[in-house]
């Protein structure tokens, strides 16, 4: 079977030409102009643009939490993310402490595999390193698992210590792994939170509060001096501030590298939503929103070319769910929906309001994620042979976001009646028309495990 | 007329496929698997790489020099520049103190006009502002020269003040310009060379030491804090040392992006060339060879994305004309012959020897500078519609650098016996090949002026 | 003749103790516990602080400016500078471009002797640097001036370039002497001085705008770049921003010291004042007065020990001269009056309100200064054989600075209706009363050139 | 009783000047020249430099240790300080884990009181920061302990968590305290320490490689800014490198100050001691000796004003002891003799050498250590009503270091066979002669405890 996709301005990280784009069966065979469309199932894309399908490498999608699990199973999550233009996501495998690696992956397969609407990967977030843990590293490679993430926070559940991330970077740089890392202070935070919930400081405000700018900046600095020093590939994921991004601006002056991802939210939102009490909880995540500075730290940092990466830490809770911590902040469940919405919310912000060139949104929300991660080039850009992950898309389009409408397992919406210009039109996944119109058309199971190289960027 | 590119694999900063090109008149039509290429001239690309060619966007050809002229014409130095991959160059017009941009304009288009093998542009470089040059500005923009060139040293020829500076910043950026620097302080430079030369110190090696780091750290610094209050768009040329970049890598922390251009050779040679009291006025430019850290400085700036360009700075002098200053470094005329070798000599020492991606190679010769000087999409990628501007390229392929061999119109080569591995074979330009097996394909006057748009990077 | 000091808290920048203090002559002869004061006048100082008298080293009297002077001179202005406690000033000699620094000392040294009250010195401004300058320059330290002020700033006049600024260094580091500067960039500020005027800003408003922070940041680090080069002590004189500041606590990254002195309205007065298109005239000075921000780094900074010294560049007009610019922001004479009000300004803001301890405060308005400039320990502390410049202090006394009392000659007052804790009672110079109750003791005539030896600290 | 010392020059933090000092019972009650010295013993000090008694802010005496104890006993210890013009000594009590603050100053107390013959203090070292220990803050304070030290290393036995540390800076900064840090991160250290142990890589070399300089600076850096965080006066003991010197330096771009000393050795030693198999135990100490750039970046440090103190960091073992460790480097006991020789070193190397000003030596070596530990006026100075601690310096006698000659209670010197030029003739201590041409003059007990308020700098 085969597509031919006509007239569309073909836009890439390194390319912009209006012209046609040939696919059989998965992938791409020919881009062009005028070709030739015998047989094929012909589309219509002018005025649309062709951009690769999005990579969102960090969501967390029916993560075990508290006894239940984040509202977006791997298929709805997964859905809502190909409605949305982002065709394959990166979960998170929690390894659980005291157990090992392979089993942590095999309870996640287990959940993800033949439920997937769209293309998934995994990182593996090693919360025990130790000497079995080490011998694994090299194994979940094999697997395709090439990127490990580590908690500085969150004491006695996820975090490691310095000692164990030294030893972690250096078994990961061995096999020629990427390390992450949620680079915030969790002594801190857990000292602050416990000093508020001790002066009755409950409201969504105080969880802001318990992670002040310094948390993150702490962490950062600090991950990138043990990165320094082991020399591992490092990245950190949801970076949100100024103070973090300063910590990676100082470690260039030493010739490091560190990668840098924020999220959409970081972007496009602050602070001052915590003031509303009951609302408030929508948005209480970790790290927390920031204020208007750092917003305009992390604009210059995409264009700087040190943030490289824009993803979601999408982790939907039901505002049910949310209302566990109704009167207690350390209660609510982190997280907010936002897998289905980052690619047009950066399109209308971002390209449309001429902060960022078509170019440099297709970089930070496919072709770098796809180079770090090491599914380049079969993901991340139009070439010939890659995958046929497409996103049509109408410029100028205008609507509104609204928990009515998506197609995110949650009942609400952290971006409510926000008016977007620039709409997803058609999106297809290795050569299928999965969503058009507003309508999915590929089942649950679709979606594959994308086995994962090397970092190549 | 067509030609058709067989199984090359073809490599641009986002892409890396193996497939079929087809050219139809100057530009790029298809690009495929098993594109049939009927009517065309088909060339077997097996086994070779197929990379965009490359931008030169510092060159300085049959350039007026104390009543004489830089050694390459705008024919041999645009044919040298094709037999090294390089398809489109831009060289400076220099302004004289006194007179007006346009004239200086016509006098250089007048010298280029006819006489160019491969694509060019130009740089102004205005030399003397005042509200006449001002008024001039809008006028080269629309003639499609868009970035505009200061010298921070070089008093009383080429230099201007920080007056002058502030107000062309202002005027560039109104219409929506870039302005670029020779980032060096020309006062510090000329006491020290005075003083050198008071003292007798006559070799190259005072050449080296009347520009120390810390003369272009502090221009870099100064440029980059001007074009910050004037919120101007700023790059850097022929910057060589750790300090300088630690200038732009601090900038970063107030939100401000610094595009910067190194130079092939400050990547590859270092300071104890000019040891060598008479081979050493063959590496007397300006500024001068540094030392291995900053190399070390300039190879990291790549992958951390703060260091943008590779160009050459070609400025070729024979070697009579260098031995003006067999007796005092200060006459000696400033620049090395290096148009021809910029592509081969990165791949050899930077793909082949694992310090960047295939990607980042063409990003970095070709593509960034497409964007930052407004000739992107049209050149720097491969994408439908782009002229053809190709080169084919067998990646392990050994050879020698020769000024026996070389194209240039120079009698001696600055890489002399260097051995790379990866050769230019065939370069197209505008879908015609330039260049093939060693010879030129193409004559004078085939080369054309590129108007340029605005930066869109 | 000898007199006594009886039972005061002495404070200087490393004691602080109750005792006597017995002067003969000129000196300090004796301090401790209940000395017999036999045949000496004596002074109960019973609940008042004694401490060494006040060294201003930033002042401008009788300063020759456009066919008139400012409106101190050496005797009103060493008066007004004994009642506010200062003891010691060192005014700036102007070398006029083209002539001496010999006979630019003359010139000052004619104004000065036998007509100032209190003690004196002098700086030497080089304005003109050549090779007969160069001669001179050991000459000045042979008599006593061994520090050198640059003026990066007003071209044509006092300016000297960069390549003056290396060989000043160079000499005056031969001779171990000081460089200090006036670290503004000059040609921005003269852009956009010239700007504002041609687009009819022509209110103190814009003068604060003709120099923005980065205008002194910037020339502050070119400043610290050279000096570090050629290994020159360095001072920069009125330092007034964060930008600058952190332009010195960089360059302690490369392991150089550079000297700060800011003066005291950068710590109290910001621009808002500037809005009053009338009065702003008042604070027209340059560098202009700051934010609010920038004064919390300059209190940090002296904690830091970073900021050296607080002086005033005082250098008042009468408000008619002031009125020569109402019209022509860039036509009102630059300078407020201040010798007067910096001590009991300093102490009632900074001791009494807990930002500095008295020791600190004794540093920064004596010890360093003396330390620094060549004075020490003759002058700066009270110890045996020291001067006895002496100030006896009242620190819980209240008053209000007013134009109508105070003592310079000038007839608004910078400050008028401030209300300070803490005041000058009596002040001894050279072992005699030269103040006391507000009433001059001693006569035009009685202040002394000071010879000064190499920095000290 | 009563005491004269007739004709020395008095050097001190502010001063300097030939005159006498009178002494009765334990105070300075009068400087000046020509005392009368009826009844007096006299001491001649014609020639001969007058300098406050040293304070030693960081030294281990009978330190518990696997079993035994560091070699000096607070008698043999203090004895040896005076000796080296040393009068006073701040000991560390250090908690037990689990134990209460004040059964630790108990055991401390139990060992010094009645023993020593120089005076001394205590530092809190806090190890464990609980409920408990929160309530103990304040009542230490009250005992006059108002510094209270952390340990970032040794898990398990001292070190405690960022969690901790947020938490006693909290309480200590609502008290008035200090907080100190041994700033290195144990994590990475133990981790380091185990790899080389695996490896069989045991010799001292191995101590050195276990503690990068990145293993202090991120330390530093964290401390820093969890104490800006907080709000704390902080302090970083013993830091030896740029790295770490560095985060000091940035952290005064946010206004912040962090006070800092560094030990006699790591400004005069270096790691190259390491590479002896068996003696390269005498050094092995935590942090480790550095590079000669580091110590180019203390002595830098000292004159930027960021470096205020030089300790010592004392803590001796006989060589038996070191060879607990000869066959594995962890198994050393961490620690050298230098109380004794810190100000004859430091004279010699520091204002001999002229790398420091006689009054930079006394500030920190006595008057900075006075006003941060709150000793100030009554220690660090000569000045009326303050201790008579003197130290009567020849300082061009020539003399050579030697254990057989030292008075610590240790079998080796860490500087055996060095030259010294300024040696310490007699000492006061609280108006007594306590060592004079070699001999001690008190005896046990002499020593007292001084109650410490609060930083006052």
């Amino acid at each position: 079977m085969s597509i031919l996709l006509k007239n569309g301005r073909v836009v890439t990280a390194d390319s912009d030409a209006v012209c046609d784009i040939m696919i059989e069966g998965e992938t791409i065979v020919s881009i062009g102009r005028n070709l030739s469309g015998e047989g094929a199932e012909v589309i219509d894309c002018t005025g649309k643009l062709i951009m690769p399908g999005g990579i969102d490498p960090h969501v967390h999608l029916e993560m075990p939490f508290m006894g239940t699990f984040s509202s977006d199973t791997y298929e709805t999550g997964t859905r809502a993310a190909l409605h949305g233009g982002t065709t394959t996501v990166i979960d998170f495998i929690l390894q659980k402490q005291g157990n090992s690696l392979r089993s942590a992956f095999e309870e996640w397969s287990g959940r993800a595999t033949g439920n997937a609407v769209g293309d998934y990967s995994f990182h593996m977030a090693v919360t025990d390193f130790n000497p079995d843990t080490k011998e694994e590293i090299k194994d979940m490679i094999a697997e395709g698992i090439t990127s490990f993430k580590t908690f500085m926070a969150y004491k006695g559940a996820l975090m490691i210590d310095d000692a164990q991330m030294v030893g972690l970077m250096q078994e990961v740089k061995k096999h020629g792994g990427l390390v992450t890392a949620h680079a915030t202070n969790g002594d801190m935070i857990d000292t602050l939170i416990a000093q508020h919930r001790a002066q009755g400081k409950l409201t969504p405000l105080y969880h802001y509060l318990s992670q002040p700018e310094v948390t993150e900046a702490e962490a950062s600095g600090r991950f990138a001096d043990i990165a320094n020093y082991t020399g591992v590939n490092a990245y950190i994921v949801h970076l949100t501030c100024e103070g973090a991004l300063n910590q990676v601006r100082r470690a260039t002056e030493r010739n490091q590298r560190v990668l840098v991802e924020t999220c959409i939210q970081y972007l496009l939102l602050d602070a001052r939503l915590y003031e509303d009490k009951v609302n408030g909880a929508k948005w209480v995540m970790s790290p927390p929103l920031r204020e208007k500075k750092d917003q305009a730290t992390l604009w210059a940092g995409i264009n700087q070319g040190l943030v490289n990466v824009v993803g979601t830490d999408h982790c939907p809770f039901m505002w049910e769910q949310k209302l566990m911590g109704k009167d207690d902040f350390s209660k609510i469940p982190n997280g907010h929906p936002a897998i289905e919405h980052r690619m047009e919310l950066l399109f209308s912000e971002g390209v449309n309001k001429g902060r960022i060139t078509p170019q440099k949104f297709v970089e930070i929300t496919s072709t770098n994620a796809a180079k770090i991660f090491g599914m380049f080039p079969r993901k991340g850009t139009i070439s010939i042979g890659a995958d046929a992950d497409l996103v049509i898309f109408d410029p100028d389009k205008k609507h509104k976001i609204s928990a009515e409408t998506h197609h995110m397992n949650c009942d609400y919406s952290g971006y409510e009646g926000w008016e977007l210009t620039g709409k997803i039109e058609t999106v297809l996944l290795r050569g299928k028309v999965a969503v058009d119109a507003g309508e999915t058309k590929v089942s649950k199971g679709y979606g594959q495990f994308i086995k994962r190289g090397k970092t190549n960027i």
